[in-house]
């Protein structure tokens, strides 16, 4: 042991042993959802069926959404200069940043702190709730998390709600989402809906993930979505074109639906 | 529409709908796994559940391999100078490329090319795979998915095997990689086990993805590893560390196994 | 010394002694100017004073294209998602691939094949381009360096050619390029310009630059437009604009000259 | 013009007319040096030939800092995988942040908040100096820019601040550079050099630069050593090696000078 030696917790490799937080990765393989191994690597404990599948759902919630996010202009404009697939999906990776996905982190942080004064002082939700919209709103910023530029009901966090509810997961951040959305009203006067950044920050507190690996979440899951642009990229079209952010459409297959 | 006008055919989003390759995505919200989101996405159908289990399992297969990887060091030496998570992660995609990951692209070509060889000229996969290894051998070239310089007997290898023969997803494409394995032992005079790389490669094979999204495969199974990693980092250690590259072990929870 | 113990010829750091390439780097400091610090790093050695102006020239050539390239739109994308300077400058070098500053590579390696294959043949370069050609002509391969879709008369490429010849640069390798400029005119029947590209790529086979360090010397020149464009980004525009590639046009300084 | 129209003021680009801020970019070429064109396009105006010539001293004096800076280690721990130089120079550039690297834009932030309090309140510059050591002392922050874990006696700040001297750049930054080291001196009682990272900060807070430009100067600094690394890492390692993050020396030529 030199004087640079160090210790991690995650994963311990030996010759022909590899055990994740402890587990033989065989014996994870096949027994548990991808989904499960990343609870289990970023928390440390495998989850209980009801949160698997909770965090399936949101991972799958924020696998796509079409080729105007940022992410993805990045990441196709650089596939479309003849980069390989990692670097352009590295590239996209670097937009979901502060406007791009961070507001999941910056919701938390609001839910995380009503959570915090009302067991503080005492009071209830709704009264911590008011004074943070009002001080918010003296300071001229926005709350993350609540509205959209696009959906004015996006069915994601309504289904995020649902499922939360059905699977008894939903809990005291549900409740705080929710004065938090009836003070927005009562102050600003007007109703902005839960959007799907929102949806995800609660359930993430109600999961006890730490706000700081929000960000993560949001990678995780559109990872696939920029890696099925960057493919259709680098088959469909020639290089250099010039990338319209968005006078595109939409020409794959029709509204179909899951069979029951 | 103007003249740079472009069509995508991966996910429609309108005003409170958003149809990922024609599902609603809150339908797809709790009733699928992320991996068969991933499916979905990639190759533009559901598969069905025993593939889903074949996915989960190869992701699973390479969430981690501790701090050693190239990946991992990379990240982890971005966030101890104080780069953000997402910059980090994305420093770690970069090293995702020819010689860490890359060789389950590579090794998906040469089982494909046995596969269309042997059809074309109508001789056995065995008789093909080694001419091929001959081949390689005289040219100085490692075929890329055998052989471990850690790993003699890699578990996750074994695993998924055993799991492709399990899920009736075993077919041609694993028996060319025993034809391989057996046309290696015979030319070069030694046993090189399938490694992980290879037996992912297979397995993709037989799922029918094209070579060209193998290493987002590594990259998306990779990425929670990455993320724990550099939450580790920017958690447990002092910013500008002299980070060694071999010098750490574990000291995470102790061996453990899956309640039956 | 322990076994991963390695070496590097770059640079020799001390307490309060910095030697690069073995010059104390505080008598580099106001001696040399950075482009010749950057051959000095990159070639090992300090080159002339004609050297030194004409790689001023050729990285003053590519400090900008303005807002049209995909290193550009990648990192103003990127930045206006709220990344630091530093992630969305990293975007625009991932940009920086095989289509986009990759030509320059390409073209040093037509030119060294010609340099070297009428060299070993004892036949004219007019000989060898005019095969040269032919062969790319019949596997509908373009050649590198020639041909611009928007500069015919690209004034960075006559500037380049003047300079060199002036400066005493000009040998072997312009001669190629002519040469290859007659065999295009010749074998496909029509006048292709030199284009900027090719013109950095005749001067960087000149100074005797390995073409694996072409791209690196776009990367250096181009730094600073994107840097440019970025901060401009970030200090003009609202985050998470809508980019579009083309639309946009100049309110800079007009047309003015430097003083005589 | 559509509604999604921008302008910008960097670059005009028309048919065989490149216009960099305003001049035809074949007069720049031959005519300023690299540094010289730096300048113009970060700051709209050419430098005169001082402040040409501490640009090019300060850009020289970042080149290179050897193989230990994260920036270098994150380069060709990438590079060592098997990426191209340009994604390794990339995650190089993701390294540069906050510690390593940031000091200069912390430390200009310092420099011009002393020159503004002092200003406003009419006070000298030791007494703000002195209150803002204090300060930072209570809150057991560091100052950036004073003090070095590894050079006592920087060659580089030492020479930057005579040849700022020398040129007629020295101006009240450099007395404010000045005081903050006598404050700390009198409130922390003990004498801490002004570093590299000060010295450029310095440097640039005389020359009217922004601090949010700060880290782009860095980079531009930095990338050809970063380029040297890697392409030594190419051309004389393994792939996949283990990477030593101080167990290396130096092998390149023996100490020399510039000819007088």
């Amino acid at each position: 042991m030199g004087s640079l030696h160090w210790k991690t917790s995650i994963t311990r490799v030996e010759p022909n042993k590899i055990l994740v937080r402890g587990y033989p990765i065989e014996e994870l393989m096949g027994d548990i959802t991808f989904s499960e191994a990343v609870y289990l690597l970023l928390m440390g404990e495998l989850p209980d069926k009801n949160k698997a599948k909770l965090i399936d759902a949101m991972l799958v919630s924020s696998i796509d959404h079409g080729a105007t996010p940022p992410s993805v202009l990045a990441a196709i404009t650089i596939a479309s200069a003849g980069a390989p697939l990692n670097a352009s999906v590295a590239g996209g990776m670097l937009a979901i940043s502060r406007w791009h996905g961070g507001a999941i982190e910056e919701c938390m942080k609001i839910l995380l702190r009503i959570d915090g004064d009302a067991a503080q002082e005492g009071v209830s939700y709704d009264e911590v709730a008011e004074r943070l919209v009002k001080n918010y709103r003296d300071k001229k910023m926005k709350i993350s998390g609540y509205g959209h530029r696009f959906h004015t009901d996006d069915p994601r966090s309504r289904r995020l709600f649902d499922l939360a509810k059905q699977l008894g997961i939903a809990g005291k951040f549900v409740n705080i989402a929710e004065a938090l959305k009836g003070a927005i009203a009562v102050v600003l006067g007007k109703e902005l809906p839960i959007n799907v950044d929102g949806a995800i920050a609660t359930m993430l507190c109600e999961l006890g993930f730490p706000p700081e690996l929000a960000n993560s979440f949001f990678m995780m899951a559109r990872l696939p979505g920029i890696v099925a642009h960057v493919y259709e990229e680098q088959t469909r079209f020639e290089p250099m074109r010039k990338i319209h952010p968005t006078d595109h459409d939409y020409n794959g297959p029709d509204e179909r639906h899951l069979k029951q």
